[in-house]
């Protein structure tokens, strides 16, 4: 099976989940021994996770962190200097970080994939090298990248996807780590949501107010001076997005057309989902929102892809922690799919609900 | 070490959780590589459960799914029929359960307590007979059970947390199972936070418009015909409680006495939950709140005790299958505090977080 796939041939291939799938597995929930419905959400993530992969059982599940610096933060848009993305990225492969310990909790893999960190890393196991630049242009003085370098971020994130299938990784997370990158996704967030950039920008890795009034006044400069098409979305990921942006939008894409549901960490994953989304609209359906995160303009890129997040925990770290933590929910989810018994298999009485 | 303590000597036990142990675990998480606080949640999950055991591992988890029968059900207030308490009972002994699905998903035992089911159980190393009696009496007429009865269940209850402690025990899940109890538990939601009764009352396990009317009459009039005194816990639990009600508030009580963390279910554990903290002020400190139920009542009930529900996912099955799911939220906490590295350790650059 070919996992090289183009940008077109990948929106070729995105089909809408089957309702019939889906209510095949509702009717299964339904004779199990509970009221129907009482378990929430639980019941759509089985239901989704199934239809979409006419498995009941997860044999693997990967977090892929994408990595990648840019050039924005010579604006003063962050509390960390710079040189923390690679920092973290072995900090990462080192297995010390957030992500490493929930990912661990969690019982899956983690993967970093370099789509542009400034810093040349040694070949290691968990570091897939997939660099299309040492760092983004500054968005605030022209596009972070071209057209043709967020293509190749976008077809190196799907590729990533249909491995995964190759893989048997039945449950994909995404990630990110990128010193500056909450400005890109915000910027993304306006031009999607339509809203005004100071009601989606917000603290980031915890900025004072000063540098948060600036962080806004670049991202409004960088979409003037940009004028990114929202109905274009590759010229709004090359114009105001960022690598690992692309990546993960890449990904949400592939998943989508491989049939492999991916969980979607915070602020910056949307961002790469809502790119993925606006460039096909069945795309949304194999999203898994993990968490709403403490970022203002998280809310809305949400409710443009129209998922709700499963978590709500006050968390902002990104790294594909809030994902990580979501997959539990998806394994406790066919759990319950697998081994709750029907009212007949029980010998329970069933109730005349309404 | 004595288990078979009195309410009194309970309540004499309650301290609240020492800051400084809080405070100390806040200062651990704060040199992690990761912006400060931006755990949210799992950091304030992992300071308390080490400020409250010392540990920073779980060795075992149980979930104490409390069991009875309610007289109220003669008024038409259930979905399902009275004899499914025993059955939802055998089901839990036999593992076919939801509980026992999302138990086994959090590495949990499940143990199923009976304090009052109308049915006489063989038994079975998973079940603690605790019976006071073979299901309360009807509260719309006068009160459930007797002042000595709400006295035993408490009793009963606290004994299971002291027990918890003695056998390694370190988090306590609360369930429970008992057709029609959301009417007493919109009862105590009632009367403890001073809301209308329509607004605390909801469908259970799916009434109709029709049965909802009728099992909101009934509470008022349980209500008025018992006048339970809010400033007098046990004389609100004995007259428009249930035998499982008292029980689980006996365990948390117990709970916050012999030092364990508990995580309380939905809305009939909450109801439980709210007995024992209006019981005593400092209970509420080793309460993790679950999740947020579909009940209408359980929000007043959470805020008066003053916590914030982790999950959010549509449920409204009790048994403690919310409990069991945000065990692994605790978990996950923990992992991230034993195994993140520092910024030291890890060679990351730190950032000037306001």
């Amino acid at each position: 099976m070919r996992t090289d796939l183009t940008l077109a041939e990948t929106l070729s291939l995105i089909r809408p989940v089957d309702p019939v799938k889906l209510a095949a597995v509702q009717a299964r929930l339904d004779r199990q021994t509970k009221p129907r419905g009482s378990l929430g959400r639980l019941e759509e993530l089985a239901c989704r996770f199934v239809a979409i992969t006419a498995r009941e059982e997860i044999r693997r599940k990967s977090v892929f962190t994408f990595a990648g610096d840019h050039g924005v933060v010579q604006e003063g848009v962050s509390a960390f200097p710079r040189e923390v993305t690679p920092q973290m990225v072995l900090n990462f492969l080192e297995g010390g970080a957030a992500i490493n310990a929930l990912a661990r909790h969690a019982g899956a893999d983690v993967v970093v994939v370099d789509m542009g960190v400034d810093y040349e890393f040694v070949p290691h196991a968990g570091l897939l090298d997939r660099k299309v630049g040492r760092g983004t242009a500054n968005l605030a003085r022209g596009p972070a990248m071209s057209r043709a370098a967020a293509v190749r971020c976008l077809e190196a994130g799907i590729a990533i996807a249909f491995d995964c299938r190759e893989k048997g990784i039945d449950l994909v997370g995404t990630g990110d780590m990128g010193i500056g990158n909450t400005t890109p996704s915000a910027a993304i967030a306006a031009v999607f949501t339509g809203r005004p950039v100071k009601t989606v920008t917000f603290r980031g890795t915890g900025i004072d107010d000063e540098a948060l009034a600036r962080k806004i006044r670049v991202i409004e400069e960088g979409l003037k001076v940009n004028a990114p098409d929202p109905s274009d979305p590759v010229d709004v990921l090359a114009k105001v997005g960022g690598y690992e942006i692309g990546g993960i939008a890449g990904l949400v894409l592939g998943c989508a057309a491989a049939g492999v549901p991916v969980v979607v960490d915070g602020f910056i994953s949307t961002a790469g989902a809502l790119v993925a989304s606006e460039l096909h609209p069945s795309v949304r359906e194999y999203i898994f929102a993990a968490h709403r995160s403490v970022e203002i303009g998280h809310t809305g890129m949400l409710e443009r892809i129209g998922q709700q997040p499963l978590l709500d925990l006050g968390m902002r770290l990104g790294e594909g922690t809030g994902a990580a933590l979501a997959m539990t929910l998806v394994e406790g989810a066919l759990r319950s799919l697998r081994e709750v018994r029907t009212f007949d298999e029980a010998g329970v009485s069933e109730g005349n609900e309404r």
